[in-house]
């Protein structure tokens, strides 16, 4: 039963009736009772009011007969459903089409989502928290989240994690921006970033109050040695799988910035971007490992799991660690507890591992029909990166432009993205993000084809 | 089975099981490996790495010997527990003890959360979502949400919602600072809010960098005459049950502050507070329905649900809507998607109608033991706001010092919460807030009578 807001003025004069259809009839109006909305019962709404069943039951017949109320026999009453388009029908109607091979990069196949095995996590959850779990909380998140996760980085990340110093955010981007608002308080100006790099992360650095500064990238990565000149804070790194390059960062460079890192003071924030995908060779570890009081790392369930859950953590030194928590706790009050619970007894339980088993040759078929249709149908290409994660970066040969292939692809339905929004200084290398996580082979093979048939 | 991050050298001349010991070794040292953690099976760490199942048999034959690691006949390996005590457990015993009887406000009781309805709500929304709920989506909120709870404010608090026009956030904090946000850019500078108000609302305005400016509140809440003096940009106000005196605004000057906003051109921020929770009339209708275009509208289901979930929304004028949605995607991506499912599916099956139902007479006779027992241990004081909501505010008689009764409280381990740090300006107007949500009846009785004896 739903319950109504009305009321009657018993010393108004007017029948009970009459004032009730008045109600009824300005809430329907004014869509404040929306087409198609269930009604109360006439027996519950007479309750709710203090009238007889009565009343109700006569108002109920007058705005039905005046087309305002649609009774079902021995069924629900219902607002009636009106002929009018909604705002939202015209507002849906004016978004651009979307091409029919989308390449866009980041994204996952969510049809794989495991519902079941979520739901069974869910379930426990649900069944086993304390209740003071569904209570306000700690800005850091729950301990059996954090807990989990730790002992999960540590093993299979090579991390140095400790519950203590992890913090749980809503996604990837929300953990950056509350290590940024902590930097920002303890009087850091300056942040290094990867140039190309992600432009979401760029935006958060930026509206933080922080200033990115771009330092190149080759084709092994950050080029560590140029940080000296920068001058910065902090440094955000994507050493498992660089976006967009998609390049590895060699042990030399790795160790060379550690040392940059300790020399200068600075922070290395590690976006872990992508680890757990690496189709050719063993997975190399993160970077906190080498020096976890040095170190922030930042991960996300977003690749592995689903960007819908919105489940990030990080695992910050422990000077930072309080500031980070607090500037969580400001931002939200905290993550949701049950995703957390649900989480953790994911993690625990190798539903995670189980998963991304599952994942992996299913995503590197992809890769490899990607490379396989690249070569075939775009051969003067220079596709790089393609060893680990959702995406190839598909370098152009000089003098070919990147816009007017886009548009082109645009034209054929086929939806790729070009390197220039990445870079922060301008550069004559034009580069296409081939993201392939959500395209089965056929559709893959066919994209590429579209493209190469007129390039 | 678990993955494990250790590398081998086939090259190194060290014979493979001995490397893998050492490796194992120093991870468990170091914690990457924590204490009482499952290892994986000898056959799956075999094939992981490559080498025959004897190897990692005699690796794990040794540590076990040296104490490494405890194995089960017939059952998983784990890493030996430890005697030694986790930073954690050292961090915790170090909190503060928690007063036995602790009538913080704010906290509705979360062992009545309806676990076996959630969990229904949750399979419902895992089985029937589309798979592309699970990706990326827009700040507004997944429109399954927006829908029902537009709908569901329209009907039960008047409020005159529309779905284009909501956003979902973490809780009713995120979204103040995410209207706050919008408001920021959009060049506002002051924000009014009741004097005294929650602590938490005015830091967050002061966060957004917005300077809140204190407006007195009388026996009937905020006194809107006083709005014209204060060339504010917006207003924060609680009229369903101002917190923390508890009143509730009357139509006189819920007209007043309408007309106010119409003329400044300036915004009502209506923190909904408590609405659900009504003990002795009828519910009186969100000031939303007489102005939504002057009018946020800001709810959560921290009181009526559980604070844990992290669910709040807002109904947003026109103008406003898309900068405070791209608030929310640029400050998290966007909440979680299950959560927000099986929420919609709660309102719309009527589940939250049913759960304030059977909780009202709950509340409803903690709050009668709460007046009872002030009347009869602490007759001196003057209770106030006790028609709705989960506390009473008692004021104190003139030359009762505030500081000195909560040092009392603290000393018979009851946990009370003054006035004063919610104030703005300084008053000689001491009171005592007692939230009674989370206690029994037999609780509010002795905590109160506890305080009494000595007063």
């Amino acid at each position: 039963m739903a319950e109504l807001l009305v009321s009657l003025r018993r010393d108004d004069g007017a029948p009970l009736h009459a004032q009730l259809e008045q109600e009824l009839r300005a809430a329907v109006r004014s869509r404040r009772l929306k087409p198609g909305a269930a009604m109360p019962s006439t027996r519950a709404l007479a309750a709710q009011l203090g009238v007889s069943r009565g009343v109700v039951v006569e108002a109920y017949e007058q705005l039905a007969a005046e087309g305002y109320l649609a009774p079902r026999a021995g069924g629900v009453t219902r607002v009636a459903p009106q002929a009018v388009a909604s705002a939202a029908q015209a507002t849906r109607a004016m978004e651009p089409p979307r091409p029919r091979i989308d390449f866009r990069p980041g994204r996952p196949d969510v049809s794989e989502f495991p519902r079941a095995a979520w739901l069974r996590s869910l379930r426990r959850a649900l069944n086993e928290a304390p209740a003071e779990r569904f209570s306000y909380w700690d800005g850091s998140g729950l301990p059996e989240l954090r807990e989990a996760l730790a002992a999960y980085l540590n093993r299979v990340r090579g991390a140095c994690a400790d519950a203590e110093r992890m913090v749980i955010s809503n996604g990837f981007s929300q953990g950056l921006a509350l290590v940024c608002a902590a930097l920002r308080s303890s009087g850091a100006r300056r942040v290094a970033v990867e140039d190309p790099a992600h432009q979401g992360s760029v935006a958060t650095i930026r509206s933080a109050g922080l200033s990115p500064v771009g330092v190149p990238v080759d084709d092994d990565g950050l080029r560590v040695e140029l940080l000296r000149e920068t001058r910065v804070d902090a440094v955000l790194v994507t050493p498992a799988h660089q976006y967009p390059t998609g390049a590895v960062l060699p042990p030399h460079r790795r160790a060379g910035l550690v040392e940059w890192a300790r020399r200068r003071g600075a922070l290395i924030i590690e976006d872990d971007y992508d680890a757990e995908y690496r189709y050719d060779r063993e997975p190399i570890g993160a970077i906190h490992g080498l020096a976890p009081d040095r170190v922030v790392y930042a991960g996300s369930a977003s690749k592995t799991l689903a960007p819908g859950l919105r489940l990030g953590w990080l695992v910050v030194p422990g000077h930072l660690a309080r500031a980070v928590a607090d500037a969580k706790s400001a931002a939200d009050g905290g993550s949701p507890a049950l995703e957390q619970l649900a989480f953790a007894d994911f993690v625990v339980r190798g539903e995670l591992d189980r998963h991304l088993r599952r994942m992996r040759p299913i995503y590197r078929r992809r890769r490899d029909a990607l490379l396989a249709a690249l070569g075939a149908y775009l051969p003067h290409l220079r596709p790089t990166g393609s060893a680990a994660g959702l995406h190839v970066l598909a370098w152009l040969p000089p003098g070919i432009d990147e816009a007017s292939l886009l548009r082109l692809a645009a034209e054929r339905s086929v939806g790729i993205y070009g390197l220039a929004p990445h870079r922060l200084a301008p550069s004559d290398a034009g580069g296409l993000i081939f993201g392939y996580g959500t395209l089965s082979e056929g559709a893959i093979t066919e994209g590429v084809r579209l493209l190469g048939s007129g390039a």
